[in-house]
């Protein structure tokens, strides 16, 4: 039987009952047709990793009981997510990537040319979950509200610096600009299809927590860029740099 | 107006006249309504990138006047994909983002374990088509037929190294892999969505030319694995090394 991983409100500890969500007992009750007693995993971002069995299963309601911790909770990820909204179906894939590939925080911006102006954040919240449990995260990234990318600038804390995707061909070759960059807070800000508005750019060129990036001669689509600077990112200074433990 | 980029099979060559395929010319007549004269891109993985000119608009036919070199063909890249097939929505995107991050060959494989058991050529050369045409690659990747990794594996050319996605957690971090193989002929081999078979990922193993690598912590869907290590290959050994031309 394949592991099923959810992820679950509520404190976790040995000896708890807790009550799965409506989707959640649709899914296991009536997709999984999962039976009373079987095992399941559950986290919250909080309280690691626990093995846990279904233990009360009636129409409409699932509750399971924690028994063991299986990880424990490992420190939040520091990586932050700037990009501009693009069409659904590529919005969706920016975020199940973004949280494969270790973001911690999701910062939907809009700048000149962004084509989309508003996000779902109820349905991109769901996609986070859901690529959570499938790649045994054991946190799920925040997602924010859209906001104008002036006012996240105008915000920003100090010592964390922003690498800017550059298409326009003047950024420093990623892994250039990675180099020293282990450890230090940083965040990927990923332009519309369409570019940024060259103002944008020299506003954004002239800031001093701004590196400007160049991923390549070719025209990137969005969601190709997020992950390859993300995927560059983590092998460079994040977490691919260790080999895993032994995950069977 | 934005650039329209069109990939032909026909020889390129100033003063020559292109006959535009169904497709193009439904696209290029009757979805963007381009006007006879206006100005066209075209490449053919051969001539280079040319600029051309709508010169004839029937009703079904249209053809291009082919004027002046934009840019050389670069030389062929060199880089390799072997994967196992996904299901329809996750093969377009390997296939895609295959081509955007400058692959040179496809190569689908069956694994013990692969659930998709057929590759639509026609459907995936599409793609590969249209990928290059919006990233502006000048060259459309080979996609060979499915076959089983034990026979590509049989007949592996001398001297190219083999990048051996291993998700049991005991392979190389992707950027120490990486070191070192600039300029010599590589491949990448992502393996079906649910792994590797364990006397299959030993084989590999065991194999000379064959690296096992390690992308993280987390478990990747397939698409993630292949864009992630693609980029690191780009970043580290690759096209990604030098800042780009401006692009304007």
């Amino acid at each position: 039987m394949s592991k099923i991983r959810l992820f679950v409100g509520s404190a976790l500890a040995a000896g708890t009952t807790v009550t799965l969500d409506a989707g959640q007992a649709h899914y296991l009750l009536h997709v999984m047709r999962h039976p009373l007693g079987a095992p399941l995993v559950l986290f919250n971002g909080r309280d690691g990793e626990w093995q846990a069995s279904l233990s009360e299963a009636s129409k409409r309601v699932a509750r399971a009981a924690v028994e063991r911790l299986l990880r424990p909770q490992p420190s939040p990820s520091d990586l932050w997510l700037l990009f501009a909204p693009v069409k659904r179906a590529r919005i969706d894939l920016i975020v199940e990537k973004a949280t494969e590939l270790g973001v911690g925080l999701l910062v939907p911006v809009l700048t000149r040319h962004s084509a989309v102006q508003k996000t779902n954040d109820q349905r991109l919240g769901a996609i986070a979950v859901e690529a959570a449990e499938q790649c045994r995260r054991l946190s799920v990234p925040e997602i924010r509200p859209l906001r104008p990318l002036v006012e996240v600038i105008g915000d920003w804390p100090a010592g964390r610096r922003l690498l800017v995707l550059d298409e326009s061909g003047g950024g420093l070759p990623i892994a250039e600009a990675l180099a020293g960059l282990a450890g230090r807070p940083a965040a990927l800000l990923v332009g519309p299809e369409g570019g940024f508005d060259e103002t944008e750019l020299d506003a954004l060129r002239r800031l001093s927590f701004a590196t400007p990036i160049g991923l390549g001669p070719l025209i990137l689509r969005a969601d190709t860029a997020v992950v390859g600077a993300l995927a560059c990112y983590q092998a460079l200074s994040g977490d691919w740099r260790r080999q895993a433990e032994n995950q069977c």
